[in-house]
């Protein structure tokens, strides 16, 4: 793990500035492209290219089981999860129709999930068979943590060298808002009150209940909020490890990382937490409905390129997000300069 | 136009509703897809069917030549309306660029340019060599005004029948924020001076130059706001007009209208001027930076979906825009279902 850590270097502003003033060549207005031009000069600094690559993109949904499921925290029951696996499997999931759609790469890691499900399209490392209950102990050891990191990063890794030139971590496991609002909390400092949210639906009755589960798990397990790996034993879960493991690997390799939602954004600040450099090569697809979220996009000092209202996780609002990325590649690579087109600049003010 | 105008139905409420419940089928939580499912839902209700088509979009890119540039209203000279218009036959623009990403048809129409562009890509239908400076006189005749909307319906009509799903609206015009501007404050009895923006680029000078220019020539015009031929033969311009018209066919034919910025956003307030019945078929791609496109939007009572901080046009905004209607249509199409799927729904509260 220290290795991959150790490989993540800053965002290189020489390339972002020879694409920022490239970019006042095209024929268009000057930074009339707006937010495109930023995220061009972005994947320019990420990827060390002037005209940086983005196709295909690598989705890869971690899954994975929460103890915590049993005290009533979701409105879905805790066999969800592999049966939603089984539908990405089968490719009837949102998130297939836009993995399709944008051309995307496509993996199912089993991580940790509480069933065992055979089929040869998923990836099968799972650690545990779903977190222990981290209201009762710790959802999982130190050593599982670091393992679901590597997990993580190999995962990442391994769809990087199929050729994947942007990784999307998405996630399923009933429970996974719990355990994201815990971490943010502890992280944040702020109250589990204002972090979370109704995940997948819940009643304001029963998202009382899951606040009032999260204070008393944080007062139980007491995690140090600078050690992400204690914070990730404590709380869980398998999958949210995943995720930081590949964007960990993924900025190793200097490959933009699009992030979805709040659970995604999560795993991007633990990664943040274990190397600030990493922040560097983080897009955030969308702005979630998920209460938190917008805390971990404060604390991130990123702006979400959606905001469509979505609160579905599984990868599905960065990969609606990805086209932007493709067109801003694209117009770089594409579009005529004034004077290759014979097009006058702007008149002298 | 008239004939047009009458074929225009409202929304067909009653696919829209069986629409939204079958959304509630799909294997997600309850509205988790967010705006996607609203538009959906609309989708449904302009294309009467349960599963609507959007692709492949048709752009039409109507270019013109606006009088008013005379004024020193633009910060670009007026030759750059034909050199870009070149550029977009040669495919260097950014809407060359975009249209191939989505996999858009993309006509190019000269409606009303200054110079002659002889290209066999071109579509000529020139009307005039550009409008007359309406600080002046009239920009055209009404007769004009409405033969540049019914250009704007034939060509829109052809692309539709060439297998358009979909009619995104676009333009090129030296001048035509100019156009737009003043139109919008003709409308919308608003100041020019809270309508009007640094279009291309010009100093807060020039900016104040050009609203002093549309006051002048509103108070010497003085079109009546309740008829969009008077405003259209007044204030211009060909490009605008011709956009109006396309929009109008659309509806007609119940194919869903994505508008760009600020210039199509006013074409599209002229269309629903001529048929209340033409909102229910707009679906605005992006909220522009141009100063008066947030005015034109309240009054059209509709949300963009993008929020990129273009200025752009040409169609570029609506075009990085369709991604989101393509997804939306496939997600309707191809996820799975609940019982489908064999994925348990929600616990009972």
């Amino acid at each position: 793990m220290k290795n991959t850590i150790n490989r993540i270097k800053p965002a290189d502003k020489t390339t972002g500035n020879e694409v920022s003033a490239y970019l006042d060549t095209l024929t268009k207005p000057k930074g009339s492209l707006g937010r495109l031009e930023d995220l061009a000069v972005q994947l320019g600094e990420i990827t060390s290219s002037r005209f940086p690559e983005v196709t295909p993109p690598g989705i890869i949904v971690f899954a994975a089981d929460h103890g915590i499921a049993k005290e009533g925290v979701s409105a879905y029951p805790q066999e969800v999860t592999a049966q939603m696996v089984q539908n990405f499997l089968n490719g009837g999931a949102a998130i297939n129709v836009l993995a399709e759609q944008t051309g995307a790469m496509l993996e199912v890691v089993d991580i940790g999930i509480a069933n065992d499900i055979s089929n040869e399209k998923l990836i099968n490392r799972k650690l545990c068979y779903g977190t222990a209950n981290f209201l009762e102990e710790d959802a999982m050891s130190k050593e599982e943590a670091e393992a679901s990191i590597k997990t993580g990063m190999e995962i990442g890794g391994q769809l990087i060298s199929k050729g994947a030139e942007c990784i999307i971590p998405g996630e399923m496991g009933i429970g996974n808002t719990t355990s994201s609002s815990a971490i943010l909390s502890v992280i944040s400092g702020e109250e589990p009150g204002t972090l979370t949210g109704a995940g997948t639906g819940l009643s304001l009755e029963q998202l009382k209940h899951k606040q009032r589960i999260i204070e008393q798990a944080i007062s139980r397990r007491k995690p140090d909020r600078d050690d992400p790996l204690d914070i990730l034993s404590k709380l869980g879960g398998f999958e949210i490890a995943g995720m930081t493991g590949a964007i960990l690997e993924a900025a190793s390799r200097r490959k933009p990382v699009l992030i979805d939602g709040f659970i995604s954004s999560v795993s991007a600040l633990l990664a943040v937490k274990l190397c600030g450099n990493v922040k560097d090569y983080l897009i955030i697809g969308h702005h979630s409905q998920e209460a938190g979220h917008k805390t971990v996009i404060r604390i991130l000092e990123k702006q979400p390129l959606l905001d469509l209202q979505l609160r579905l996780g599984e990868g599905t609002g960065a990969a609606l997000a990805f086209p932007l990325l493709e067109a801003s590649s694209r117009l770089l690579k594409q579009m005529a300069t004034f004077s290759s087109a014979g097009v006058a600049e702007r008149n002298r003010p």
